[in-house]
């Protein structure tokens, strides 16, 4: 039975990605070695690290005196990373999820945070109203929130430099970088398999601390070396280097952003008219394109476990709702064709019809 | 033709470990899904992680009190991870070559550090003398060279805890891991492919330090989430069980390590009785099984680029020394088959037959 893979991340990936990967794998360029076996200096590989810094450059436009860099360690990592760079003085955040929760705590080891709003009173359900402090070194912002389904989906200004985590929507709509200091994120949704995080960084933030900063968690080191100091993940940075092209085979960030719009308006508008769902956010403008959160109805709210099983049976796959919302969540990433989520309304409709 | 492949990481995969990758790559477990896009919650990876924590135990005989860790960033970011957890005053280093080297520069961030010998002298061609001092938080050593190739491999008696990074020699030979305090290293040479780095630490040696350590980089966290904290990075940890499960079919450490004393001395003998080259580590004992590096002899110095090509038309892969040594390095890692010890062998004795 074909499988439906609404995972949150690791998620989906493009066909194209999967199997360009696997051929890598057997064989990497004619090389008569695998991708997992031939060194990081070889000029094969120097191509492709230089290729996908291009295409990162290319498919979101990013302006002159940014850098691409390709880390390890995930965005956990970048929650210290980013005070130990950035922070002088003082920092702010926006409070938005467990994800901005988990940076506020990180920075909060470099000196004062400013939290500017936070939406933990109704577990995270919506995007509050918020003013950027003027003095902060950086105002800190999770676009899109993968557990609560909420999203950032314009590009703020912000009269500090503006970090954003984009993990999980990072290529789902352009985006314009000159109005950002840093975007980073985890690879493991819209780009690559786990293991590879990208930081796109405005180069003149750097070197304005004062404090030591351990070699391996300084953006200078990598930047210096092209994001090749130490063994770069040699996997991931390829698959991400597919994607990449998958992207620009298929009209970049612009029709992403078109299909992922007309994909989360179906599921959206399936779950308000359907008798057993209501979603989650309560807000049009704050609810997520690429995670779409939703629950049982009041009166309806036995079936969950009964719903679950059955869209499970019909090749759902990873549509649980993170355990501090419940419920379900589908994931509508790039990858994710329209048949997946027609295929999941489909399910939700024949559910409601039995009851 | 067949390529012989003797890159120093990252370096030759068992074909094992190569096609159960590119296998799951397509469908991983019969889920019809690819291993780049399911979750690292699913059971099926949970069951990957656990399985390679505990292949880790069987097949270096790991003791209670020790935990076995899978994280990102590289062998590279535990230079400075090992002091953050592990160093309160003093720590001590033995400098035997330009990873020791980064090691030590970023151990000093955090205080004093006792450099107990060193062989930049001599270009790191020898493993110099030492005495441990008492008084140290730990002793750093790295256990394999591989720009330098030499080795320790013996497991030393120290009385403080013992830092090893044997990134480079792991799964060559047994270990009594009960001597060491920690051990770790990147996965790209004997393991996975690269982008996973293992740590074994032992437990008690925890949490001694007053400092505060953001939380991605606190050996504690790792272990309360059993490497799960954040996504790790799924399909390195993934091929790293496939060659421990490889290792565990071919006799374990122990076949490794006869075999590996087999091809090395092969080769050695070879640069020693070959009238155009001669060993760049001159002590027996300090010469490392893994990288076999060679130079020609003075009066043939000529014919470096000419004998490169040469190897290179006969299917040797990854041969030239590092920049800093110059001539000529053969990693022999476990899945490096005898019969490329011998290929290279014979391209060295049909030069010295041209000349």
């Amino acid at each position: 039975m074909k499988k439906h893979n609404f995972y949150a991340g690791p998620s989906i990936m493009p066909e194209f990605t999967i199997n360009k990967t696997a051929e890598a794998i057997k064989d990497f360029e004619g090389m008569g070695l695998s991708l997992m076996e031939i060194s990081h200096r070889s000029k094969q590989f120097e191509a492709v690290m230089e290729d996908a810094q291009q295409a990162f450059k290319d498919l979101l436009n990013i302006p002159e005196g940014y850098k691409v860099l390709f880390l390890g360690g995930g965005a956990s990592l970048q929650f210290a990373m980013i005070p130990f760079n950035l922070m002088q003085n003082k920092s702010a955040y926006l409070n938005t999820g467990s994800w901005a929760t988990k940076a506020i705590k990180e920075a909060k080891l470099f000196g004062d945070v400013d939290v500017v709003a936070s939406s933990e009173d109704k577990t995270f359900n919506y995007i509050p109203e918020f003013t950027i402090p003027k003095d902060a070194d950086y105002f800190h912002i999770t676009t899109n929130n993968t557990i609560y389904g909420t999203e950032i989906k314009e590009d703020l200004d912000s009269p500090v430099p503006l970090v954003a985590d984009m993990s999980s929507d990072i290529f789902s709509r352009p985006v314009d970088v000159s109005k950002y200091g840093m975007i980073y994120g985890g690879a493991q949704k819209n780009l690559a398999p786990s293991g590879v995080t990208f930081v796109i960084v405005k180069e003149d933030l750097l070197g304005k601390v004062d404090r030591d900063i351990p070699t391996m968690l300084d953006y200078r080191t990598h930047i210096k070396k092209g994001s090749m100091f130490n063994t770069p993940p040699v996997v991931p940075v390829y698959s991400a280097l597919q994607t990449l092209k998958w992207l620009q085979q298929n009209g970049g960030v612009e029709a992403m952003q078109k299909v992922n719009i007309e994909k989360a308006n179906l599921l959206y508008d399936e779950i308000q008219r359907n008798k057993l769902f209501k979603p989650t956010v309560a807000k049009e403008e704050d609810r997520s394109l690429m995670n779409v959160c939703f629950i049982m109805n009041d009166e309806y709210a036995e079936l969950e476990k009964e719903f679950f099983e059955f869209a499970t049976n019909k090749g759902m796959v990873g549509i649980k709702g993170h355990r501090s919302v419940g419920g379900f969540r589908a994931s509508l990433y790039n990858a994710l064709p329209k048949e997946s989520v027609e295929a999941l309304i489909d399910t939700m409709k024949e559910f409601e019809a039995k009851h």
